[in-house]
């Protein structure tokens, strides 16, 4: 028995979020340069200061920390510290073959609720909003984990 | 040959540390969490420090690095810079196929020094002891990762 | 049909390119560690400030972030949001059966950029030539991921 394949249709679920969700990393990446680029600050490195194409009029206070581009790489350390841990529970789930509907409902709504995250961070809305998307994202991946140690050692 | 197959018992093995390691890496954002709200404070975005269910009494203290919440950041982003290594590396040693007990001995050795290293770093034990689980964890890691350049390359 | 297989040529790349990524990520680690030592300081946590084989003669300025250090930490940051999305996002680029050149030039090209980008950070190049590996690796990434939405979905 294959499931690791695209014919699977639960593996074929997983590698759409799984995609989806390595794109989200990427653009998180994008969104800070886009932060620093657009202040003009919020850099990290002293050679940063340098003038050049990126930094047309160097300034030492481009070097403070800048909220602005601060809440992105919080947004992305947020981002690290759940969606690689969801890409790899993922695969595992795939291989311990549960129904397509529960793959889908787990998978596409972790898809959801981390865009939520996303959305309610770069507004700024409430901690308790913010935290629920959190939770809801965080609860998946510890069922999905729960879920193959039962399946593998019950 | 299929060996990412929970018929395989080192895919198997792979599956019980990969899927305890990424409970790990979540029970890491709960204790954030936990110690958040315990000392009401360690708060990361100015938003938090709006009235709510969660921050009752806000305080622009609240926002000030406190180390009781960043030590668990800390460990945190240890187990970032640790972890998704393992499980990628782990899932890449199963398809070179080695002996079961060398998988048995890596992975659970592995799950056994990071659990070490969480409960050095959350009691606060000296560097020496912290640093020598994340030798152990490390060289782990490392040795898959030769082990398998090794296996396809020679 | 089974595609994550040693015998598959273009699994078999995967596998060589993750695990040169993998012993980078640790690298880094030790990287932060080698410097720590040598400049005996950019210590992380309080109890690191007690006498012993690694800390000789504490002292509090040793816990302040020094920008040897600390430069070795974001290198490791900028791993982290770029390796592990490019360790899941790879597996599923076998899993949809490109051709064997096309996984070849985006995966040892990621290989080498990301090296490239370790070289120049850390002899403190400029911005735009570190920004110009980032954009590259990033941009294998993104491809990878559309490629695979592409190939399932279309």
């Amino acid at each position: 028995m294959n499931l690791l394949n695209i014919e699977n249709p639960v593996f074929e679920v997983y590698v759409i979020a799984a995609a989806i969700m390595v794109l989200k990393i990427m653009l998180q990446g994008w969104m800070t340069v886009y932060r620093m680029l657009k202040i003009d600050g919020g850099y990290a490195s002293p050679e940063d200061l340098q003038k050049g194409l990126i930094n047309k009029e160097p300034n030492p206070e481009q070097l403070e920390v800048n909220d602005y581009v601060d809440r992105s790489r919080r947004m992305h350390r947020n981002d690290l510290e759940n969606i690689p841990a969801f890409l790899v529970v993922g695969l595992l789930f795939v291989a311990v073959d549960p129904a397509l509907w529960t793959a889908q409902s787990l998978m596409y709504g972790f898809v959801l609720v981390r865009f939520s995250h996303f959305a309610v961070y770069a507004t700024k809305q409430t901690h308790e909003i913010r935290a629920t998307f959190y939770t809801i994202g965080s609860l998946i991946v510890v069922y999905m984990a729960v879920h193959i140690l039962w399946s593998v050692l019950m």
